[in-house]
């Protein structure tokens, strides 16, 4: 798949395969369906922004940034597909900014598609097959900025290690939570751009990956990813995260975002919350890595977020996959929150592609936005 | 499988089966398989003690106080079935009290076979036919004060209920981890017990149960047994519960033990010292609900019980069932701790069968010891 956009890929680096990118020849958006992984690294195709909103519904594709991009291409492509004239065109983006409504937390779906779209409104009458092309000119512009921001959160996350002497020798003992890695942006990853820029630096890293129930991304993506660097990694259920810490001798957490209010205040896969107090009970340095397009000005703090929070399907707690674990229920009878709040005073710093803003409050956000 | 032990049956009470039983027309063993549930609720045969072990290793029979009945059972099923002289006799039960290394974990495994071994040496000479008769009274007789110890439980723990205000009208919401229901005693229950008692007394109450990876005894087997009751539930995934202590107000935590240390520091399933810590977070009061068989004099504090805790096996992280939902990995690649150790300064109260011990410590436990 590497051929299919090499330019791009080249800017990711590493093992794993690019998230999602536009086949020209084709004229389909492919994403790696991230639902067969660790069993399968195969692309979909999708020709319409109805297949789009499908993937990142069942999670084919999913993390914030990779969403941002997800939600540019869905504009892009049917900007690609369209024939007729600028009033329809300008119709069938607005059905297609549609899509931001499907995955209400993650903010970077929003604010990747209303970057096209607002684009697209500046160049009014420039005629279709312009238009077309500054779609998708801005989905990939959103895709190459993603991967620079990945890497400069890279860059900046390194300081953190300055700061932290391991408990293990040279050994820097990570926990991480969900999967926050190349495949959850465009690549390179945030969380794993603080990993990767540390390997680079020569740092040695072991990291604990939750398996991060319902869904497992962390058994299956996070752990996959690692092996595909051939970094170290360890899995663990989630409910041992408190005694990992004092067993295993954590050095810090590390873990992403999907929307984070302008305190600082952090939305992320459910567990991050609990996870958060556990590493201040062990006196564990929690840490956010996500770019600064995570940042909703609007949610003034955690509050804000909440309403946006999914609870999903139930059967995603009922089942793993087609295997039922639990006695059949009603979906009353399930708790299945997508993600949780951390609130701003459990983390140590926010590391973003503009710096880390330590100890978050609403001040110190402001370095960043 | 009510009639074959209508005398037992009756103790428990409710409406989940036994959890094991002596089958006299057999001459076996009979125990529900846990592993089973919640589709199938069948008992299995044993006529052997290895049988029971493998039962034991595999958790088709699991929860401390229902160890300690199995363990007696091991040895009085051996006793029913020997043929010979005294001398081989004993050499058998030598033989069989091997039993109990196979979860060192739970105390009361030892325990059970310790008390009909010990009764068994005590009464040296009087005769085959009569220490068989001896073995099994003795094994049933534990049944049966692990049945009332249940109960006294229960009736100690409506204490709590009165000194607890519930968040949402008068319905008192508790979050529990694993299972410690009428399966993992001989009947009644430990946690259950409680809840029994409570809602005999014309109490209120709703369950949130953590689905408990990696078996997931949570989603198995304690939804089923509340709902085999007819009590109000909610499965949750375990990474969920700080977040739903805040979100949806739990006002207790009631979990079971599995060794309990001179200074109430608590062996219990792995994840229950996180929960301990995010009750603590939450301001809600986080109880123990044990029988004082599952208390170790020997262990001073949770420091030595460390070196009993099993790491079971990789694949039932790697793995749910049959299903594999992780990347092929090394064995060293997975931590799979079976329990963690709660320190006593994070419990309310222990709820034993001789009154509760609030705010446990090496002095207050002297009271139940």
């Amino acid at each position: 798949m590497a051929e299919e956009n090499e330019r791009i890929r080249k800017l990711a680096g590493w093992n794993v395969p690019l998230t999602i990118w536009w086949d020209e020849k084709k004229k389909v958006v492919k994403l790696i369906d991230q639902t067969l992984l660790p069993d399968e690294v195969k692309a979909i195709e999708c020709d319409n922004w109805r297949c789009l909103e499908e993937a990142i519904y069942v999670l084919r594709i999913r993390g914030a940034p990779a969403l941002g991009a997800a939600g540019a291409y869905a504009l892009a492509l049917e900007a690609q597909r369209f024939e007729g004239d600028e009033k329809g065109f300008y119709e069938k983006m607005d059905e297609t900014k549609g899509i931001a409504k499907i995955r209400p937390t993650a903010v970077n779906l929003e604010w990747g598609v209303k970057r096209v779209y607002e684009l697209l409104k500046e160049n009014k009458g420039s005629g279709v097959g312009n238009l077309k092309e500054i779609a998708l000119i801005e989905a990939e512009r959103i895709v190459e900025e993603d991967i620079e921001a990945n890497k400069k959160i890279g860059k900046h996350g390194l300081e953190i290690f300055k700061k932290i002497k391991p408990k293990h020798g040279e050994i820097f003992r990570i926990l991480t939570h969900c999967h926050a890695g190349s495949l959850a942006t465009c690549g390179y990853g945030t969380v794993f751009g603080v990993l990767r820029a540390a390997v680079e630096t020569g740092l040695n890293i072991h990291v604990y990956a939750d398996e991060t129930r319902p869904l497992l991304q962390g058994a299956r993506i996070t752990v996959w990813e690692l092996m595909q660097e051939q970094l170290p990694v360890t899995l663990n259920p989630d409910n041992a995260a408190g005694w990992i810490m004092r067993q295993e001798g954590i050095d810090m957490v590390i873990v992403g975002a999907d929307r984070i209010a302008a305190n600082g205040d952090t939305a992320n896969k459910v567990g991050t919350y609990s996870l958060s107090i556990l590493a201040k009970e062990h006196g564990i340095p929690f840490f956010v890595a996500a770019p600064t397009s995570t940042i909703d000005r609007k949610n003034k703090t955690g509050e804000d977020i909440l309403p946006t929070i999914e609870q999903r399907d139930y059967r995603e707690v009922t089942h793993v996959q087609c295997l039922r674990i639990a006695p059949h229920l009603e979906k009353d009878h399930v708790k299945n929150y997508a993600f949780d709040i951390t609130p701003h005073e459990n983390i140590r710093g926010i590391i973003t592609e503009k710096g880390i803003v330590e100890y978050p409050d609403e001040l110190r956000m402001r370095e960043v936005l």
